[in-house]
């Protein structure tokens, strides 16, 4: 398993994308919007589920975490029952989200890869992108990566995404 | 769990955000959807992947067999992990689908629910969407029931997704 | 030009999409879905262009209404320059749309089309689909058809999109 | 008016939903890619309208060009009528894209701003982006700028859509 972590509009899935390119295997690519969109509409927008401010800061409910748990979970045991995986993730909890995972994917192999951006180049591509609420990018560029450790980190400032799987992928063992 | 299966154009994305919504726990969905989307997009064109033919028709390949296997191993382990989950998969395999499902669910509640809906009028509804090559509707409509043994079935010919979920939402222990 | 006037989820675009393909010449499709999307993504959110509350109904405000004038008589100029062309519209002002309309298009033959839906069936359907704010199916089920004048109504509680798409194709002069 | 061109994943929507929100005054913002959904489905696969070629090149028939000249006015017409509007194009004739253009706007005020990429850095993007065809990128990086004629140049390849949005904003007239 490959998992990366950054914050929004750090450029992950576009670095997912490429790597699923240049790895010669066949990976699923599998990453927390993927979960997002797995809840109900109603989880999306209250206490119990995930809530974006205004100012972008998302919070999660007890209910999310318990989902997040069992997806988290299930991901591991696809991964066990043989196939390569690449997730993002957005480590809101920083330290204790990769503990989550460290728990679930106990006994296999994983890649740990940190996704940095500049906090003000992420809010300017949030601002392109169009589609996510703005000051998530700002307020999560360094709250994902406290207590985080990595087998290997990029940078995405000023780095392109194709740039930067071909340095992962250069760490995955064939 | 419940397994939905039908062909494309159905109707069976619409009844699973209807019987999110409609159920008053909180349930996570999968489909086959979002199981293509994990794939390399070099999968979903070639022969080790998925093909879809000219006239709708789909193939699918030795590599997609193997991820797939593992993708319902995980599924199913979500939710002995303790997550309540509804799928929505097309047998393109008709029984044969079904036994993959059985052997991965194992002892886990299932509740298989079939949707069904005339050839002719999912076709047209598949032009209406504008958004999946034309044809799959009409050639799946019968082929994936084959052989399919459920709990229930549901006919969007002409019934409304909602009713569909309550009827569904009606057969799930509370 | 045909314009369709419906609610929000009464099955417009859907149509429009059949039209597109049982019609032998090519008609260009527009929609006020498109002309928002045209918008800076601030005037999505504010008091000066476009506010949809949390009950569903929407409100504009008057920069809004000063580029819709124009974007109105671009697409009247569109026909006038050789174009056939299909507009869905929700005449959220009712005989008042029809009247902006009516201005720009002048000259132009037309074709009024009325697309009703019952307001409980087309709220299904705005659950059903997932990416629309509940409330605006029920809101703008009757509102939007308040003195406005057809030359043709389909209503799509019992009729699929395909078969009112052939009841509106058979009344365009070849 | 300002008319941006350049090929394929060079970054132009990016840089006009920046431009949207730099710009103090509300502007509407079309691009070719709109005019490519307006089209009937049948006209995005066939010689009639628009034909992506398996290397990405883009060939298109009479149809669209007949369609496309009224969509043009029709933009015109919009401009004329007093909204600012920004466009974003693909000039697959170069200096003939440019001058139907110049035909259609005659009389107004136009900022041309060509949008330079890097064709190896473009191909890298549109592999990162996942849905585009793969080969547009390289194919159009320099054919689309062949005899045109700008206000502004701005590249992409080292520098975000946000820096450049903000050297053209400080061109436009207040």
């Amino acid at each position: 398993m490959i998992i990366l972590n950054g914050g929004s509009s750090s450029g992950k899935s576009g670095i997912v994308r490429c790597l699923q390119s240049e790895l010669p295997d066949p990976w699923l690519a599998f990453g927390c919007d993927a979960f997002v969109d797995a809840l109900p509409a109603r989880m999306r927008e209250s206490d119990a589920g995930i809530e974006i401010a205004a100012d972008g800061r998302v919070r999660v409910g007890a209910d999310f975490r318990t989902l997040e748990a069992a997806w988290t979970e299930g991901i591991a045991a696809m991964a066990r029952a043989g196939a390569r995986i690449v997730i993002d993730d957005v480590f809101l909890g920083g330290a204790a989200s990769q503990r989550r995972w460290r728990e679930a994917v106990g006994g296999l192999e994983v890649l740990w890869v940190g996704v940095r951006c500049d906090g003000a180049v992420a809010a300017g591509r949030e601002l392109a992108r169009g589609d996510r609420v703005r000051g998530m990018a700002a307020s999560q560029a360094d709250l994902v990566h406290r207590g985080v450790v990595y087998d290997l980190e990029v940078d995405t400032t000023h780095t392109e995404p194709l740039t930067s799987a071909r340095t992962i992928a250069a760490h995955v063992t064939p």
